[in-house]
């Protein structure tokens, strides 16, 4: 941590921050330069983050040094965080994972018939919301517990794990007699009661960035999960808010080499939330897996016109099992496969 | 709801939305322009809301005409809202109602200090956080219960209704006992569980907005409060994220007439938030009420240099009681008072 | 400047740094943490400014400790700058300027008339382009040199200085003969050569902040018009783009207080082109003056259904006369007047 | 275009739109919905484009159909355009195109020996800026003619086309005498009398798009040049401004698809200044291409450390090498080449 001081903070001023500074048990280091003298912390830099600082007087600003997270950090460990999911399913190794399947579960017919199409292309995790976020409250609020249900029922026929949207904490032991992964939705990311309670879950848990969060913010997210004693927590971009509107959010594929450097978890990308549109999918699919995504979440729909929940951003299954196989090409060219 | 269609759509194209829209008891318009047909579809909107019309073959796309909201609307309302809180304050009349209080309740004597000053100072509502939605889970998550309890105690001197933040639906009935305004966080504002919680509520509830969300946004997720149920919704502008990092989020005070032309509920807005520094806090608040506000909800605290919470952007009570006497001469200045 | 390492930055590395700035004439401080070590470098930060130091070996970020502007710094000139405009307009000092007229210069009659009537308000600076930015080539782009010479007449009439657009260094000539003061446009903020040429004009400049403009960026762009010798500057805040639809832009006030901070300059508010719709004006034009602006920028139309340029943000003369009445009570409740 | 009425527009004001449409020549359709009224306007929209519709009484909206710009578009040219760019250098073709260099050139030698190594590693165009634009005055401008002439030189020397940025309108001639592709940039797209004098030359033009800029915004800027006869432009996406800050600017690769749909111009990608950091590029670069772009642009220095512009973001030519490797295999895997 470094306190900048103000150019005409007094020596009393300077005394009280350093006093202050040792009565936390930390060393303070104090450099006068010409325009400003500034006070470097040594230690704990922990310690030091929930003081106020900023309040002292002759304190211009207060620059930290170090991550805010811990756990999640590369630092902490080194090696790339590996997440299985049902029988053979890994999240974070050489080979991308594809979920695919129905932004909502409508029902069960439906469900299983798009499963065995996805699985048929390649996909090895299904995706269905049981539970939906709806911005407003007379769109389609999801089947509920009878879509879990459904889920569950179409990876004993297919074979495939699901994952699916938790949104309610009284929801939680539902999810875990039902679902592989549980996904926390990008309006949740901070619902820090939420976050806690999938902590002390052992279920893999898939958590989106808000769609106003910096890699920061959702790193912290993360962390609150891997605190409360779950490491197997998956990050996924999905596009964030900004002044352009010819897609529904902006894909921030440069978050995948950040994120890579910063933390061990796993990064996925669901382009079709960030587009919003079918048709931008595969080019963002594709760049997903160009800039070293470990997996795709993607929304599939045999009759997209009569999709209770976002049609125009889901593929035909024809169309999906066609861009599977240029992905397969691009996953080569980088190394990976799918 | 306007379908614009593709140049070169077809007429078998055309036949084919026709007859959708017809299924659905609406009725469409054919407008043949030069360089596009538009099909105009009279009737409610909202049946044709959620069908996915922008997959339809030959469509370009849709243009919605209504607002997607209806019991937060002036059209479906004229008169200002005003919600009644505890015994005489009411907020969405000619008085502004100031909030005032620390960030989160540290302890009983701490609480109830700043509780008689900002009240001395002319604040008629105690604001205070019992549970803190905390970017970080290893900063300060607030007393819980307890600091309700020392809330309604500190109600009990001081005559002030209180409000303070709900973030987990397990604790609704707590708050039902402890807090007069239910005060729904930023982070949580698509937390639609929640939403519908406290709509089943008979509590005022304070919604304030998501940092990245639009005002269509805001508004929908009142509608679930008012849906729900609860018709008592005050509204809260606490800035939004951009790319400015100077200030902790910008806020965007140009909402409170946009607000006030939409919708009949009271808006009220917290400076200190947006701005995330005390020293721009007097600022913000004035423009505030000269901009129409309806409300000022701002952290105070005595000694911001030991708050357990957001102490660089808390004020000095007795900067509190001048800024006071300064806001009391704007409001007047625009017909108000305070 | 403040380097912060690697946690397995080498002594080599580290040598390797300490070497380059001791070479530029600067001392390092080193500071031994337990998780970083960091390098101080004491003395004039500019000279390490251009250094890539990010790029060295061992070098994990790089933390600059002084604002990057000289010039228009408070440090550098601690006394609010008062700019002298034609003859007894002063912009920064207790006087309230307020700057009102079209959008475009359409013919003199019109221009004559709306000089009339917002210097009958209490308007003394007389706004209006000759020359136009219009985001479409198809848009009317002004009456060029022909409409500096009507506002140039108008000002005759009238005793009020004159405000107008240069967006081409060519015509700055034209300009100097004909403006009172040059205004450079938000798409323009970022137009170094421009800069570097009004700078060597005498004639007071308005600098609009750039549409995605940080405080930082702004506050150089002025600081090339100061470097090249006229201190004459004028910030303008215009409303930034963000997400929110709702308005034309996001008018930040917040920058208001942040400004005053940071520089000596004089700051006014340009509510037009931040609302884009004229309902909108008169609550952010309160609210700017209570927010401690210098001066609004507004655009007023007697007929705005037959103004050739923003139609939709002009108010009528008789609009803003009554909005007048109302700002200089808003501006003597916060000490000022108009 | 629709004009969408109040609920409360009354039939005088209905006539008078009605009256004024007509005026223009154009022809209105009156739908009367249950809860709007709507005026549908059949004809050229371009002439009702410039006319404030949303201040007629009784208007609550108006919405355009099409689109603004024409000659861009995909509709006025449905087949990709291909600039031709020196002996035999194609962009918008098959090919993708690989511009690489120095941010700045420093000097002959350097700019001949980096030129010398991207050729060598498949670069087909030598970038060099000669006039710079930087945010600080204090920040190295560029060598100017000399600059050009060193480009020039390159060229001779290579057989590389060069592309370099031009600021000042004056500049023009010299560009013409020595530059192959003139680059405008993100802070100039909006300097339409540059964009103006470039669309008067035969040079092609690589438009950069603004840091706020929409894809709207952009195209519209693209017009510009088009309409004044110079039909040579080729987009250049290079990031836009969010709230993100782990990266410079936010790569927003879902443009590519997005201006793919709308217009016939080549669109490349520079990763460069969008990452801000040089370990970032590969990732961005070959994201870019599997997205579709139709080329790169790179920033490449042999010593970052001693670069005086932006040495951050640049890559060691070794490591350039190696991308261009893999940026072959991802080209093939998406049918195209390098």
């Amino acid at each position: 941590m470094i306190i900048v001081l103000k150019p005409d903070a007094s020596e009393a001023q300077i005394k009280h921050i350093v006093t202050k500074v040792k009565a936390l048990g930390l060393k303070p280091m104090i450099s006068r330069g010409i325009e400003r003298t500034l006070i470097g912390v040594i230690g704990e830099e922990e310690i030091l983050r929930s003081q106020p600082l900023e309040v002292f007087p002759g304190v211009e600003k207060v620059m930290p040094v170090l991550s805010p997270y811990k756990l999640v950090s590369r630092e902490f460990k080194p090696a790339d965080t590996v997440v299985r999911v049902g029988d053979g399913v890994r999240v974070g190794g050489r080979k991308i994972v594809v979920m695919a399947g129905p932004c909502a579960v409508e029902n069960y017919e439906l469900l299983l018939s798009i499963a065995k199409s996805v699985k048929k292309a390649g996909a090895t995790v299904l995706r269905g919301g049981a539970f939906k976020p709806r911005t407003s409250p007379y769109s389609f609020q999801g089947l509920g517990e009878e879509g879990l249900k459904f889920l569950a029922e179409a990876r004993k026929k297919t074979g495939l794990p699901v994952i699916t949207e938790l949104m309610d904490v009284r929801d939680l032991e539902l999810f875990e007699k039902h679902a592989d992964i549980i996904q926390i939705g990008a309006r949740n990311m901070q619902n820090f009661d939420l976050l806690k309670e999938v902590g002390r879950s052992k279920k893999p848990v898939l958590l989106k960035r808000g769609m106003a969060s910096t890699v920061k913010d959702w790193l912290l997210s993360a962390e609150y999960i891997l605190q409360n004693g779950n490491f197997n927590v998956i990050l996924c971009e999905r596009g964030i808010r900004t002044f352009e509107t010819e897609t529904r959010f902006t894909q921030d594929l440069s978050v995948i080499p950040v994120v890579k450097q910063k933390t061990h978890l796993p990064v996925v990308v669901d382009p079709s939330h960030a587009a919003g549109t079918w048709g931008l999918v595969p080019s963002m699919a594709k760049a997903a897996v160009a800039a070293g995504a470990d997996g795709l979440l993607m929304e599939i729909h045999p009759k997209p016109e009569e999709a209770l929940c976002d049609g125009q951003q889901s593929m035909l299954p024809e169309k999906f099992a066609a861009l599977m196989k240029d992905l397969r090409k691009v996953a080569k060219a980088v190394g990976r496969e799918i």
